[in-house]
């Protein structure tokens, strides 16, 4: 059995991989362009709303015409138009005029402010009397209040959320420049493997990894790929992993753990050409058995067998890797929730490594209490009975009860 | 002008949507589970993993075996068998004998230990010398560790995470039986609205709403259906609304704003037979103008035009609505993140209304600061600055500045 020969920190990891460039680009229309990283600064080139705007129903006028009105003394202004949805009205307001209009109606010349239809009373046909001043500029938005010509209002490597969808369209901008999105090849290893159609013998499981790591991939907005279950044969590994490298950006088998399969996960890699170890081991627990290799901008990832140990290196690694893939500036704060909660026992923990522990939350009195959750990491039910992860640095010997500690959640 | 006369809180409106049922169920493969509705109870009809596991490569043995065993008196045990991955051992264990097993393997009959192969130094072709005791299951996993048979592991009504999907995979559940996701038909209406391919003249807006409704939607897996952009008729109005309760769950129109549009809709909804108008105006700032209806489980909402306010709508109601929809259990947990900081001036607010504050996010020496965005809600990029929105109940006059507040995330 070849022993580890490169074990790395996480440390060492995150700086083997900051070199990664994101995917080119493409276009997508608007209305797939949710979740997307935009590829490039959004300049507009024009005012948003482009010209004087209410926002309320009432009438537009000129502030100063009423000044001094008020319930006992209201001011009689002259009605000259109805202002039209849409349209330019179509005759500037002299001293004494006004114009009717609604909500995001266009203001005529001369008019600087809209009054309420609330403190207003028709008292004829073509005259309304105005129970309260407004000042200049109330309940208006000027033609660049929303967005000016030459303002940058999205950036290059944010996420698109919603609302920046929505300053897409008000500008025009109806097919989006954004990064391709990641692919991950999926490929299950072991001899005790079997599909999850089948019914296992004694000593044989089904296959879970390909299921838990392609829901994390679709969490990322990452494509899986599933490749299936392959044997411990040194040519099948070298096969899957060339096909993997051809068709995704990022390979990920994960291992029956066997000594067997670790030596041809290992052996395989460096028969092929171009390819370079990055670790053979990472000092996390659990995960510690991690192969992790590169071609160019590609990466090929051989993952401990067990389902939590796998799912932890993917949420420490391959979390930040494909953030860099789809080009996004800011890796942390959209890819991950996190809570502080205080530890409801103790803890030990080896100096020279970083442990990940598994948590359940409850919320008690106002406080958010995170209990361990203690089985071994070939149990996937601990994943599921847990609600997040809490990590202890390489030069913490353990958490105190009570201590706070940042939960990151599911 | 028709005024308000169904003017409605927060808490009404709860109220009259909580007897809203869930959808029917679909069967999916488990390629595509990962964020659906769990549609009933999974109750595990096997143990998992269904034998006695090695959670190392090493020996497996009888742990009394190695009682005494130490570095300087290494206790000699007679290999007699290599275990293959994914098959039975062939024979059980005698006093003194030990068997060579990997990661995953299955426990000979008589083993009930794993010594690791670094406490081990083999001798002789068939024997190796343990330098450290093992405890009784010390490296093992017992056949029903990680699920019992009869055990319920996943629950009706939970969002299925990728660990979830590991679980269904390892009991070989590939087909899940999950809620169907809610269709929702988005609306543009307003004489001054145009589709964002088209230039807009003096007076005319590009049509934003219907790519922050669509973009809300997508967040919570609900599909939108782009029904485009209407002229304030009553029949077209009328129409699209028919069209849209038989297409959709949920019709969302968002309002041009106009006098005559509010109107219209309200009319067109009035007309429509088995139809029920739940609120018509909503004591929430901002937001008051919208119109609620109901036809048996579909529900049709007349958001306002406003960017700001139609989203400040849908976050309240239309992600209960939907989570509802989609048969979710804990309609909070998974579908807003929230974080605790400080408000960084004083806010008022009037008494009677839920007011909603945008406020942008910093992170200054550990402490989240909160500052208010106070643009108008016309204004699609004060919702762009923002990160989160934090809400001023009906009886607080405001917030004082280092006030904590929750700031519920976009």
């Amino acid at each position: 059995m070849r022993s580890f020969f490169k074990v790395k920190t996480a440390g060492n990891i995150f700086e083997s991989l900051k070199d990664i460039e994101p995917l080119g680009t493409e276009f997508v229309p608007i209305t797939a362009a949710f979740n997307r990283v935009l590829a490039r600064d959004i300049v507009s080139d024009e005012d948003l709303p482009g010209f004087k705007r209410s926002t309320m129903d009432g009438y537009a006028l000129a502030a100063r015409d009423s000044f001094g009105a008020s319930e006992n003394l209201p001011t009689p202004l002259n009605i000259v138009e109805e202002i039209k949805m849409g349209e330019v009205p179509r005759s500037a307001l002299h001293r004494g005029e006004c114009a009717q209009i609604s909500t995001g109606g266009m203001l005529p010349e001369g008019a600087d402010a809209i009054v309420m239809v609330e403190y207003t009373q028709k008292v004829e046909d073509r005259v309304v009397e105005i129970s309260r001043p407004v000042s200049p500029l109330e309940n208006v938005i000027l033609p660049d209040d929303d967005v000016k010509k030459g303002q940058a209002v999205l950036h290059k490597g944010s996420l698109l959320r919603p609302q920046d969808l929505g300053i897409l369209a008000g500008l025009g901008i109806s097919i989006v420049d954004v990064f391709i999105q990641p692919k991950a090849a999926i490929i299950s290893t072991g001899e005790e493997i079997v599909d999850i159609s089948k019914k296992p013998e004694a000593g044989q499981m089904r296959d879970m990894n390909s299921y838990t790591l392609g829901g994390l991939c679709l969490q990322l907005g990452v494509e899986p790929i599933y490749c299936g279950i392959i044997k411990d044969k040194f040519e099948d590994i070298t096969l899957f992993i060339e096909k993997g490298l051809s068709q995704a950006d990022v390979v990920l088998l994960s291992g029956g753990s066997s000594v067997g399969v670790k030596d041809f996960t290992l052996d395989a890699i460096l028969s092929l050409n171009g390819v370079e170890v990055v670790a053979h081991g990472v000092s996390i627990s659990p995960g510690k058995p991690t192969i992790i290799a590169r071609k160019g901008n590609k990466t090929l990832w051989g993952l401990p067998g067990h389902p939590v140990s796998a799912m932890i290196i993917f949420d420490i690694f391959l979390r930040y890797l494909f953030g860099r893939l789809m080009g996004l500036t800011n890796l942390t704060e959209y890819h991950s929730r996190t809570i502080e909660a205080e530890i409801d026992r103790n803890i030990e923990s080896a100096t020279g490594r970083e442990d990940y522990i598994r948590v359940k939350l409850s919320h008690i009195e106002g406080r958010w209490l995170a209990t361990p959750i203690l089985g071994k990491s070939g149990l996937i039910s601990t994943m599921v009975e847990a609600d997040g992860i809490v990590t202890i640095d390489m030069n913490t010997e353990g958490l105190y009860k009570g201590e706070l500690v940042t939960v990151r959640l599911f």
